[in-house]
């Protein structure tokens, strides 16, 4: 006998959290895959799969793909890189697998696949193996800023879409010669990234997004949010607009 | 008798150019309006109709805005800003009127409303008399980069959002100091990007893309693009994957 023909890699893009902000396209892909694979903390829900579960076909396979480690583990030490590589090749592993006996693999993604989503580390281990199609979809910063009503680029803007984890010097550096600005990966980068945007003239601009596009979402003026503990997935937009008078 | 309640205004995000690429979102509130409105400039066919139409509902009412000007007007000359302005204006007391009336009006946008699209002249002109919904959509750029397979941003990379339009030195200096980057406005300023990018040493990385996501569409290394005039919504994408080794 021969061997089936390999299946499809599919890297779904499900969008910020509504999940009406998927794309029809997402929506027909996740109708016809075999497999839907999705990652999460381990013991975690996926939100990806929250989002976009209403379209699985019956009978479709769930692969869930449970991270061993928390996003509050030294990134930067060798056992954390190590668990998380092995991880990753265990994952495309289990793809793999599904892949090699024909069936079509969708896999989730929050946002959009390849901006910042875990599904990178599959594809740049199958996508020359496999048969491979990516489907953009609405990313969790532009959930946020239609949420809030506010444009954040226009004309010649440049933006600049920077994590909170750099150093407040840098940070402060970046947002001033920048004239529209994300900053991701909040959390308990807050005081800090108050401290940068402070030092660029930009404090009064900026937006605070917990939960853009989904229930108990929540937008208000940086200025206006109090000191307490953050989100690690909440947001800061800096809008472009206007600011050039 | 009582003048109608007032009508929504809607922001709808069509996406990159793929008519599946649109949200479950968008074809809903497409399905819902009285109106549907779409820039294009005078005398050419609006892209976002044609991403859209299929989703129409009967006997919409369609409103045209005709640009004045091209792309290749001196814009920073007080003639081309005055008739932009002017057209912006008239264009927004066009929806206005089918608002006073209680007509939904939606706005069709390519790619993201409020990313660098000119659905963002009406909102500011209107969004604050009248009750106003964004539907986000998939930008311009993250269809690229799916179609390119090309994972463009990662954990703490830097992403910058360039227009090709910034002086070659400046253009250099910021291409060398971010991890990812999008350049938009292509067009005549490819040789200028081209040599921007050998400064900041990224020439290799750099993909070259017209018509992300459309029929006709093209992607190649731009070291293999040759010396021909790229049209002004070309885009080269800086990706950041793998660039730290």
């Amino acid at each position: 006998m021969n061997a089936p023909a390999a299946g499809r890699l599919i890297g779904v893009g499900v969008g910020p959290g509504d999940p009406e902000l998927m794309t029809l396209k997402a929506a027909r892909a996740l109708r016809e895959a075999d497999v839907v694979a999705y990652f999460a903390k381990r013991g975690n829900a996926s939100h990806a799969r929250a989002i976009a579960c209403d379209h699985f076909r019956e009978g479709a396979i769930e692969l869930a793909l449970g991270y061993p480690v928390t996003t509050e583990a030294p990134k930067d030490e060798a056992p954390y890189k190590d668990a998380i590589a092995a991880f990753y090749e265990e994952a495309a592993h289990d793809v793999a697998a599904h892949l090699d006996a024909g069936r079509t693999v969708a896999v989730l993604s929050e946002g959009d696949p390849l901006f910042y989503g875990s599904y990178m580390h599959l594809h740049v281990r199958l996508s020359q193996r496999y048969p491979t199609e990516v489907i953009a979809g609405v990313t969790g910063m532009s959930g946020c800023w239609s949420q809030a009503g506010a444009p954040i680029a226009q004309g010649d803007d440049v933006l600049s879409v920077l994590p909170g984890t750099l150093a407040e010097g840098e940070l402060a550096r970046r947002l001033g010669e920048t004239d529209a600005a994300v900053i991701m990966k909040v959390g308990r980068n807050l005081p800090k990234i108050r401290r940068a945007l402070t030092a660029a003239g930009k404090l009064d601009r900026a937006l605070y997004i917990e939960r853009g596009t989904m229930n108990g979402s929540h937008c208000v003026k940086l200025t206006t949010r109090d000191e307490s503990p953050a989100p690690y997935f909440a947001i800061v937009l800096v809008p472009g607009w206007g600011a050039r008078g």
